[in-house]
């Protein structure tokens, strides 16, 4: 169940309105990176977990609705990134290029369809996605989708940081940088709680794998290349369960044509003799 | 540069073609979780990489082109379990009722979309989406991003594993399987190569960050809880850089009322006196 | 700023967990008519709205939050319905073909994908997609979306309703059905408490419109027809603007054919003499 | 049954082309509140209602041939403000980066995909998408979703002519809005004359649904508030049926935790017994 | 400008009522290979031809307006197909679970979100997406667009004929498998009537190209083979400006490795010493 | 099974880094006329075919894999276009404006999203999307598919070769566009190698079509209108099967008035009795 109060997470100004950062902060609102997909990946992960794992349920919805906040803060950021700014670049642009210019280099549609305010989307306009969210129900394969979500969301921040230079911008992306750090410490954190989460799924049973290739480094260079004595090519793993070892050719041999079809597919047509 | 030979990576053989498992399988073709996904993200992630990265480069390219093969290994695994099948069908089906069960619990685009071969979608038939692909720049957030594809991707194969019981489908996720342990440990091994990654990016100054809240959780219940004494509320901070602390309350005080945007965008109208 | 509590916002019990019921219910998470939606839609136009619109803020950011509640019931009610399934199910189901079916009658990806719980996603499995979204920071246009998405939501509801007999689901949904009986009315009164506000936007000069057509239906009939005597081509307009006109013919008379694009779009090639 | 003539509905002329009002314009053809969407949506509508609708059934699809011509109007425009415009362009630019930005600053596919002519995509060059369609069936909330639909498509046409100031365009647009403005007014008419309509879809029995909650406004505030007096916190209801109430807290108390899924979804890993 | 009659193109009856099948003919509405598509694939390329063009213009537009007509019988047959059945098949399926399989077999989008009627999705439920219209302004690969949209298109009739033996269903896919045969040969045969239309597009000056590659078929085996003597290996090219040959070897020797980036995109880490 | 070289199929340099070329060239990738959807095609449409095409199958699959090559080419292309410059745009731009119009004319995403690297979207951004793939399983019906492909893709690349100046770029654009031309042309022949391919697909029984329509160009003008005497509409027609003839007139006649849906899908109200 949850609820809201007017006041946001943290204060959010903007000294100098930039239409344009408006439409690159639509990437950490509504893009792969951004709040959306991390607030409802937290959320989906959280539900699918039973009650053995209620510390994991807290922990993932709690900060899922730290997320919902952050959403709040950025599209407020966008808002007032948009506001206030359009009247001076009218009356700054006198001819009609360098008007088309400023209204066109923006993301349009923050004008056409939204009336200067955030929308679901990426800084190109491209609607959030469903499919950005990583939820598999398996706990370790979640935690690494949500260390994976606050490195590269954080990594957007900094990028986001280095573009803009308004104290009350510096401000709000200093905060959610520092947000990031925590989100990531806390994932791995998590993960070290957990019993040999790695390889993920844990409980398959390795002895079903083909032991073969399981610890193998299969190289796909067109020449056989000798083992290049990298980390991943000998030594122990970091499952604990193997050692790593180099196979400089992939096994080949499988045999890939299939049979015909049923002639109600209608595959025609047939070639002539020569080519067969 | 790429290159071919019509051999399979492995062997890929069908008892009972089952066009169920046809379905099924296509998720890890096309899917999310599938392996159109990480031939493309690997590829994507080797192509940003400058010359120092060399080793990572290679590694993120080999395996890609390993991916490549495995996209191969299951359109042909989903081809031999749609051939041969469907006259059966046809022939233990005498009522429409029956037949069009069959072909409508089938991905129907199957037959009709691909005459009884495999297609670059998922099992539900949503076709694989560009957005699938994690590729930052960053090292660290995209090897965090293998090691989660890896990691729910080998739990798809695994599930697939399960609703399987045709021996030559078995052997080929075996295979599967295996390959996708060493990809998580090689990942993980890669992760350990690089120095100091976490926080990611590790190179923006962490002096920027709010040092109020960049080590704290911060919990969003409803009324003030106490420190639940978990391990990311106290204790050292994976990064190595800090100590979790817990924050029973949200900042807060933020103004998000936006100005009024300029007459220009028609965002009426003005609410009776009574509602203002 | 937002908060939750563990607890759900109203109870969720089913007695017969059903797989398929699973499948359908997801129409309501991440379908277009979805709770994801409108939770998302009333957030997004609460944030747009500057301060004289203070009351609508409120009203729709604590709607927007209730429907955070609705997608989190949902959510609980698809995992409840999924689990102790699968296994009577696989026992009941002894031959391939049977277990096929059932399997893939449900949504696959609700096993492959999530292991047995909910996902942003439609029935069929398609993801949420932002473009669901209507904010268009005119408050008149975005409660008529409003209107429209809890009619469509309403009755999407009463055929879950209709197709399900667990007492558990049909206490949930009449729950639902009660709030988005409850929120139309909400959206309807509050578009009466505005000051004229059709045709939307109502802050643009009637004026500037073409007068021969703005209240008149305009027939598209191969042969002109009379005039139907239809309440929307005779009477007064309910904008209280205007009288119902009839046209039989489309104005007509434009010219369509667009001059030739500059050589480097190589549009090419040229038509014989003949087709010229 | 369909039919064409070559000329157009209506004048199209462009005084002095300029290639960003073409991408702009983009946004009115195959964006979210594009006349693609309405044309496709009143016709899926219209062919979905039987006999006794046929007064509907007509209405709906005159106006869905209508707007075909609509897309016909702006695709023309969307052209005749592409060509003739880049030879001056580049002759004016002769620098890289002026005719960079130039080219860029428009959407890039008119150019590289269609050869300076329109395309069925948004202003940011999002493909249309068929989800942007409403058709449920049940009229009345097809109704809602049109006048909406209308709504929200004017507000788009009038920002559209604050941006222009050539004299065709304007003209162009002077006659997209006044239809908007007809359309808007034909949509509430129809809804008038059906037999009460709200709440959607009315041959729901209201009986069934849960009476202590579908006419109270439910508070999802942190601390609870007293009553705010609005009108859709008390008086009578919209449709006729009840009272608005106030309740200051939601229901709660529900149980969302689900059970453990089946082994063979690989949900693992268990959590240390400290996690527990 | 467009014109429609309420009959409908050719008679759509129904004998005994299919909801699978009227999945099936999803796939020809809103499908990749479906009639929204080229009816909306044939308007845009048609808008965008000069005026020397009419003749290729007219024969375009009055072919996507039988399009549209198409669509309109296609969901007439999807909603015949829907209704009258659910009753019985709610007599017949006693017991949950076939009532489950029944409604679930089918698109449930098709009850839930349409109330049994047609839908701009195709057979999977997957939504018309503006990418499947290709129009490039280039008139001879337009054509040869429309040639592959028939080829399949009809490829599709054939396939969803098989399935059927409704007679209703069989006459009208005899009619449009048959209009797809004329619209095959009336594509070819425009291109038979542009002057020297290959390679497209034919403006470009050949003397451009790299002449070391542009008739050679160039093999990626990872092996060099010998020359197989296909006709695309030797022998004068299908475009009458070359003769085919062989190479055994792609070119090569490109250098693909980048620069580093900015520092401002945090494109870290380094890797340590060892890997570099 | 694939194999890999780090050196690249062709020589990629770029003597003067633009960004928005860069943002040009990702058309050319992520696309719908790219080359990762030409990669993906040859090889899903390779994969479908058994053993008699062998011919077939490899002249697809080396294709493939060529491609596979350029879409390496490409990205590297992308990647040195956007290295080295950004540095200048910030020095020459002191004013923030100027700064945000550099950085937004660009795509943003390929600063924010991918450290100034290529990206798996097209030049606006949007993500490749596996529909952009034509594999039908009908080998006639694929290959037209490829023809309009590489014509598409060629008229693309001609237009990024009008855009550039680049000396490198051209080389490379002329080394693509060479290839492009081959790829029409074995194309061509592939489909001269076929036994009367036409009407696609050629194995189902014309008898089986509407005799009366299906070489017959049917008008869809407003007012019947004389035989235009056009090559499509006299004649003998390409497939050689029939004689063109013409139609003034659509059959006409159909009923498009579905039946009342069960009460069980709530598609209500009724409409007044003036109104049936």
């Amino acid at each position: 169940m949850f609820f809201h109060e007017p006041e946001l997470q943290y204060e959010v100004t903007v000294e100098d309105p930039d239409p344009h950062f408006a439409k690159l902060l639509q990437q950490a609102i509504g893009g792969q990176e951004g709040e959306m997909r991390v607030a409802m990946q937290y959320m989906f992960q959280a539900w699918a977990l039973p009650e053995e794992y209620e510390a994991y349920r807290n922990l993932l919805m709690e900060t899922a609705v730290e997320e919902l906040g952050h959403i709040e803060l950025l599209a407020t950021a966008v808002t007032k990134n948009l506001r206030g700014s359009p009247k001076e670049m009218r009356e700054e642009t006198d001819e009609t290029a360098a008007a088309a210019a400023a209204m066109t280099g923006q993301n349009p549609r923050q004008f056409l369809s939204s009336g200067l305010s955030a929308m679901p989307v990426d800084s190109n306009g491209v609607p959030f996605d469903g499919s950005y969210v990583a939820a598999s129900g398996n706990l370790a394969g979640d935690l690494y989708a949500n260390v994976m979500a606050e490195a590269i969301g954080r990594t957007l921040a900094t990028r986001l940081w280095e573009y803009t230079s308004d104290p009350g911008m510096e401000d709000l992306l200093s905060y959610l940088i520092a947000r990031d750090t925590m989100h990531q410490n806390q994932w791995l954190e998590a993960l070290e709680s957990l019993e040999d989460p790695v390889p993920v799924p844990a409980s398959f049973s390795q002895e079903e794998e083909n032991q073969a290739v399981n610890y193998a480094f299969m190289s796909t260079r067109r020449d056989a290349q000798p083992d290049p004595g990298q980390p991943w090519t000998q030594g122990a793993t970091p499952d604990g369960n193997g050692e790593f070892s180099y196979l400089a050719e992939q096994p080949g041999d499988g045999d890939g044509v299939p049979s015909e079809p049923d002639p109600s597919t209608y595959n025609d047509p047939q070639p002539d003799d020569q080519q067969r």
